[in-house]
Formats: C-alpha cells, sequence, structure tokens
C-alpha cells in the first residue's frame, strides 16, 4: 500500500480504527505516515496521547460532541472533522474555541452518511456557515463507498468507483481548493488509480479478513488476525466441536460463503503461524461465549479432543479485534490496544 | 425473583455474565444471594476479588485451563466447574491440587453443550474417572435449554420444559445425590413451578432486554439497560437517520420483530428515565460505529435533529453490555464494571 501510494503520490492516510493499538500504529511510521484516521473521539484521544499529531475523525461530526473537539484540537497539530449538517456547522460556528478543517461527506450512492455530490446548494449552505467561524477551515470531501463491499473482484469494484471518481472530479471542479479523501479497503487494495483523489484511508488491510478474502481483496494466507479458540466439546454424531468462541470474541457478524451463513473459519495452529485456512471447519451459530464449529474438512473430527485449540479467522477483523484488550504475536509478544475507559 | 424462589426453596444462583459488574453484584447480596453462575475464568476471578466466595463456572471444563481453577480454587469457598468429556474429566484428575465440585451439563434436546440424560454409561464413565481424585467432587447436573428462547409465551416454555423436568426426575432417581441447576431466562421468569430443580441461574433477567419482549418473559417497560445514541444524521427523504450507534455498541445481534429483522428498538429519553419503546423507530442495520434508525413513529422525524439523543434498547443485553466498560444510572452514577485486561 505505501508503494503504491508513493509512485501514484496519493497520501497514506491511513485509518486506525481496526487495530486500535499504539504499537501497531507505529509500524506505519517506518512507512511515511503521518497523519491518520480514526472513527471517535475517544479514538482520537488514544491516539493523540500516543504521539500522532495529525488525525481525521471520519464520522459526523454532531453539536455534542463540540467540547471534545476543542480539547482534542488543542492538543494537536491538525483535526479534521466531518460536518454533514447545517446544525452542526451553525453550532460549532457558535462555540469552536481552537482551528479544526472539516471535510463534508459525499454519499455517491452506498446511502448511509453524507450528501449527494449534486446537491450544489448544500454543500454551499454549509461552506458558508463555516465561513463566519475564524475557526472552520473547509478542507474538502471525504467518501466511504460501502457498496464496494457488496461485490466481488477487481472489475466489480472498478465498475462501483469509475463513476464515483467522475463524481469527486467534477466536485473538484467546482471547489477548486478541496482536497479529497476516499477509505474502503476493496478499493484501496483492488485498485491501481485513483483519478483526482488526493489521500487514502483504508483501514481493514492492515489485517484483513474472510469478508476481505470473498471480495477479492487478499488472498486467505494475507489475513493478519485470528483467535485461538479452545475446543471445549467434540460432538462426533454431529460432525462438530463446541468452541470456547463465541459473540463476546466475533461480534454476531456473519457472511455468506459459497451458500453458507457462516461466522468464522478455521485452521489448525502450526508452530509460528496461523496454518492453511480449512473451509470445510466453519461457525455456523455463535452464542455468547459458545462457537458452534461444523467439521467437515477430511481429518479434523477423528482427530480432535477437548483442549485442542483451533485458529479462527473472523469474518470482520475490525470488530473482533475491538472485543479484545491485546494481540499476541505468533512470537509470543503481548500488543496492547486501546481497551475502553 | 428473590421472593418466587424463596417460596418454591430453590436456590438463587444467578449468572453474572450479563451485567459483569460488582457493584450491581452486590444488589443481590440483600436477597440473600451467596453463591453465583459465571461463563468463564477471566470472569470468576472479577468476582472473587470482589468477595464472591461460591462460584459456578458454566461453560464446559478443558485441560487447558487446569492451571485456572486450582488457582481460582485456592481462593474460593467453593468452586464448580461443567465436565462434559472423560477426555477433561482423565486430565483433571492428574493435574488437580484443589477441591472442586462438578456438574455434568445434561442437553435435554438444545443440542449445544452435555450429555443426553439418557446416556447413563456416559455419565457414569465420568463420576468414575473422577471418583479416582481426592479432588474432584460430582455435584449434580446443570442444564441450559436454549429451545426456549425459539418460542413465545409462557405456554410454549412450560410445553419445552415439563418434559426436561421429568428427564432431570428420572436422572436423580438414578444419581441419589445429584443436585440439579438449570439456568435459562424465559422459563426462570414465566414458570412458577420447577418440579426436581434444586438451583436456577438465570442471568439476563437483571436488565431484560427486546429479545425476552418477544419471547414474553418480561414487559417493555421492564427493560434495564439502554444505550443513548446521538443522533448524528438526519435522512428525512429516507425516513430515517444515522446514529452513533453500531455493532461496536451492539454487537450485530438481530431479531425478527413482526416480520421485521432489526438491531434495536428507540425510546425518546425523559427526564430521569428511557421514555417508552416506540416500535416504529427501530434499527434497521449497523455498520461498526453507524446504525441505521427507521423513524416511523409519527412525529419523530419531523422534530428530530443531529445532537439529539436517542435511547436504543438492546436485542441481546448481553452482548451489549459486554461492550461497555460502565454504567450510567439515570440520575448520572456511574457503575463499573469489568473491562478486558
Amino acid at each position: 500500500m505505501a508503494e503504491k501510494l508513493e509512485n501514484l503520490q496519493i497520501t497514506w492516510r491511513p485509518h486506525f480504527k481496526t487495530h486500535q493499538s499504539a504499537e501497531i500504529g507505529d509500524w506505519y511510521r517506518d512507512y511515511g505516515v503521518n497523519a491518520i484516521t480514526v472513527s471517535s473521539p475517544d479514538m482520537a484521544t488514544y491516539f493523540a496521547k500516543n504521539d500522532w499529531g495529525n488525525i481525521t475523525i471520519a464520522f459526523p461530526a454532531t453539536p455534542l460532541i463540540t467540547p471534545r473537539i476543542n480539547s482534542l484540537a488543542q492538543n494537536l497539530n491538525s483535526l479534521r472533522i466531518c460536518i454533514n449538517d447545517p446544525v452542526t456547522a451553525q453550532h460549532l460556528t457558535k462555540y469552536l474555541s481552537e482551528s479544526v478543517e472539516f471535510y463534508i461527506e459525499i454519499d455517491a450512492g452506498f446511502g448511509r452518511t453524507g450528501l449527494k455530490a449534486e446537491y450544489l446548494d448544500k454543500l454551499n449552505e454549509i461552506i458558508s456557515i463555516a465561513q463566519k467561524s475564524q475557526y472552520l477551515h473547509f478542507y474538502g470531501f471525504y467518501l466511504h463507498d460501502g457498496r464496494t463491499y457488496q461485490v466481488q473482484g477487481q472489475e466489480n469494484v472498478r465498475d462501483i468507483m469509475t463513476p464515483v471518481f467522475e463524481k469527486l472530479s467534477r466536485l473538484s471542479d467546482e471547489f477548486k481548493e478541496a482536497s479529497i479523501c476516499i477509505g474502503d479497503t476493496p478499493s484501496s487494495s483492488l485498485l491501481n488509480s485513483f483519478p483526482g483523489i488526493d489521500e487514502l484511508s483504508p483501514g481493514n488491510n492492515v489485517f484483513f479478513d474472510l469478508m476481505q478474502v470473498a471480495i477479492g481483496s487478499c488472498r486467505p494466507e494475507d489475513i493478519a488476525v485470528a483467535v485461538q479458540c479452545p475446543v471445549a466439546e467434540v460432538k462426533r454424531k454431529s460432525g462438530a466441536c463446541v468452541l470456547h468462541g463465541g459473540a463476546v470474541h466475533f461480534s454476531k457478524e456473519r457472511i455468506d460463503w459459497s451458500g453458507k451463513e457462516i461466522y468464522g473459519m478455521a485452521s489448525r495452529p502450526v508452530k509460528n503461524g496461523f496454518g492453511n485456512l480449512q473451509q470445510g471447519n466453519y461457525l455456523k451459530s455463535l452464542s455468547q461465549e459458545h462457537g458452534w464449529m461444523v467439521l467437515e474438512e477430511p481429518g479434523t473430527l477423528d482427530n480432535i479432543k477437548p483442549g485442542d485449540r483451533m485458529t479462527v479467522f473472523p469474518v470482520h477483523s475490525c470488530l473482533t479485534a475491538n472485543l479484545f484488550s491485546h494481540y499476541i504475536t505468533p512470537d509470543g509478544k503481548r500488543i496492547e490496544k486501546r481497551i475502553l475507559s
């Protein structure tokens, strides 16, 4: 990613919501990264304490977080937020006491947050409200197009993103000073050209997961995070086992995998590594602490007993990592991450 | 619950996996509770530090946790575990250095963990392996019948549980000394007779949630935990709003609610309370931090703006509470809970 974006002269502003770890964050510095993206003021506070001076909070700001924006901005070189509504802009104009840059989020078709690129009046309304404040500085447009998570393969991702790039280019023509940042992992991973884009802020690609394998963003062997789960019971007649690995470890994220709804997929741990993904061994259901793992991979059922361990690759690594206090590397080193306070 | 079980002369041994809070745990002491249930050694350690001396870990033990069982048992008056497999029994016989009581879990039809009540040979095999150890003491049978979560109403829950009580009674005839404990919230809440049962260990009823409302275990006004979520954007054309409330707040637990798949349901907060459940305002989808809330309740859409708050009742309060570091009471008091370490 670092090499590709350097060649394209695009700034890499990685999203740290996936790993939420100061130590893993530091790895990026060797690749020239000095500005990051997070999804909440809490996460911004954590990384600010860990020497990150340039942070984007890529979630729509609301009047409720104005005090937190002021205190964060006081301690950062640059804080960027998203303002998608005149109500929020108005409120910030009144109560902001520190300089803050802002994006307006663009909704190019995904239909979650942001404004349509065609609604120039609305975009201009927010920008002109902001101009009344000496502290609010329009920086550009931010876009996370979640539609790329709903398709498979480079070509389909490109088909979604090509008209998006065109839309954003027309916006650039209209707003000459605007910088443009996009954030989804499938297009960041699969495309090699991002016409008109100034910054890229993918997060999930630090670990990848089964969802990204299904999309085609990565190969199974690229997945860099997994959960080692004890086998609690073997259900030979059912061809399954019960793992200590449930919704408190994987959230309840599921995915359609070749026609089956699954919550995770196993490998048998090897020394210093995960071992190969076994498509026949998959989590079929989760309760709070229990995971029901179907064991269709030849040879597994006959050779498994309580107290063995299965490595489980998560469907969605961001949600799984969020449920743990730390990582353990294959050679046993503990890496801390943000925990709730 | 305290009153009902006292009248029935059944011991209340509540499951603390739902609230995971030392302070909330203390509330139970006023009702005569002095023994509890948890779902992992970590949780047992937390409550042991908070002066609980009698703890059941209601999750199948594995050889991997023997060292933790030894150190827990050293600090408790009584530790009970579940042993469902001869492999685990064998291992414990060899490595246990502290006295521990154990249940064998019974699977009466749910099909998750435990042994069928009819497999007397297997039950006897585990018990006789355990007899080789001076530290392992057979205590009885534990049952969590998750089928009661799949039906609605007292009558249907009773139809599931009546044959279960009969099965367990036959087991009691066979194993004269065995104590019997059952754990599901629907039967604990809805039934008034538990023939042959010595202990009840429901957990969820400390808070209840939308799932229990749907089952009929409680009324909407009985739900005692909810998440106050900021409104980030109002999508008037879509008749919806985007909340700061996503999978990192609610897990991805969903439920069929009158034919709609929902992830939570709102009320408008009132002073010192949650306000009434509004069935028309519900979470239709969740991403990591975002919740998409459909606003069909008359009057909501026209009166909502960014920075307002919606109270969201969780589908599954155990998973939601697990994602937070503390609770806030309606009068603003902070209640700590267990966080990951």
